[in-house]
């Protein structure tokens, strides 16, 4: 029997604002939570119906599941139709050292506000082995149910940082490339080893104060007339042409 | 003042089920609808609020609109959140006539339940200037609010058509293209003027009796852990591949 004390305190964790004031976080559905318990993420708390099967749970510094009734999970979920299992992670947010964004290849997120986008932005850098994404202070919250469900487990393998975009890339040398309806066709990219390529959200693009830090804008070649493409899927084109000409950066 | 069958009529449209049978779907928010008015979408009625601006409505062959009260318009939503006008438009379903997917590119779609995904295929269908998408008929419908949203404005813009998708391919002399986690190597397609790319559903990727039909697996190089791209994303990438190579196809 969960208490109803318990009960608020999950169902609180959908608000960013209780996630950080406990700083955990909930993630319901089989699949994302096996995800979770098949790479290690630290989970601390384990809610399951008895519908739930066990094949998952291997790790053994992982909590115990605590078995509960259907019309308990119905009322911690955070969704319609519950699935058979709740987890509640400890909250984990990286510092970036702004130095980090002269090697390698980062993933800039400018005011991404939709969590699906975020998710599947995660998982187009997870795809391409960026070794990170930052994003700016007014995105989307990365422990959003929705993001995470979005990222089908790239979560969990994406090293992830909110930052003040502009202030972080005051000292950065490598190419920043701005994604933008004008600029350079994207198709002629030089081979980047070490490259920041920044995307902004679909109604506003890139803020002007990244703007200003932009080195070079790329743009996508249009052949009909579509206004835009969604950020997601702009940034995936991107990275392929990226890792197209650059080929895997550790080689 | 709506009456309560006009009011029953209008919230029935967010089931397939009743558009079909009524041959009209309703379609809500500011920009969606001025997008549809301005590219000159038939629309057969139009409700809107005191707060709605009417500086889209331009078309003279347009509907005039009918003023509601906020109320109104909260019950007739298929929204929490109403905006400022309701649309309604007749369905018109196009026919595939197979022997087209021989000449130009076509987007096949086999299988997408998403609809926020099917919106953004058609925005990308439309970016890159597709001739047609075809999807299998146990696709998400085209009518359904989330997939023109999605769309933003391709919706009006793209030939799409709903059929039985090996049985469409049976004739068909132009190259397949199946994207899959195994085949060739997206970055070395040939030049292709014609040629139909076939996009899985994420769950269960392309379903036999469409592998069955296709000449030539193709896939997104992988640099990193993710397992798969989203089917969206994976369509884009491929496209523009396509298109680096192909160019415009009346050029």
């Amino acid at each position: 029997m969960l208490s109803k004390a318990e009960i608020a305190r999950l169902r609180s964790l959908r608000d960013k604002k209780h996630r950080d004031e406990l700083g955990l976080f909930a993630i319901e559905g089989e699949k994302v939570v096996a995800e979770l318990l098949t790479t290690g993420h630290p989970l601390c708390e384990l809610y399951v119906t008895a519908g739930w099967q066990s094949a998952a749970q291997t790790k053994s510094d992982q909590p115990r599941p605590r078995i509960i009734s259907s019309e308990e999970m119905a009322r911690i979920s955070h969704f319609p139709t519950p699935s058979s299992i709740l987890a509640v992670g400890r909250i984990e947010r990286g510092i970036l050292e702004s130095a980090s964004l002269n090697r390698g290849l980062t993933l800039l997120l400018d005011g991404i506000q939709d969590a699906g986008n975020l998710g599947t932005l995660l998982r187009i850098a997870d795809w391409f082995a960026f070794d990170r994404v930052v994003a700016s202070t007014d995105s989307v919250d990365l422990f959003n149910q929705k993001v995470i469900h979005a990222s089908m487990g790239s979560f969990s393998r994406v090293q992830f940082f909110n930052a003040d975009l502009a202030a972080a890339l005051v000292q950065t040398t490598a190419p920043v490339l701005g994604c933008d309806l004008i600029g350079d066709d994207v198709h002629t990219l030089p081979p980047l080893r070490d490259a920041v390529i920044a995307i902004g959200s679909e109604g506003r693009g890139l803020s002007p104060a990244v703007r200003a830090r932009v080195t070079r804008f790329v743009t996508i070649p249009r052949f009909g007339s579509a206004e835009s493409l969604n950020a997601a899927v702009a940034a995936a084109i991107v990275c392929d042409n990226l890792r197209r000409t650059a080929g895997p950066s550790d080689l």
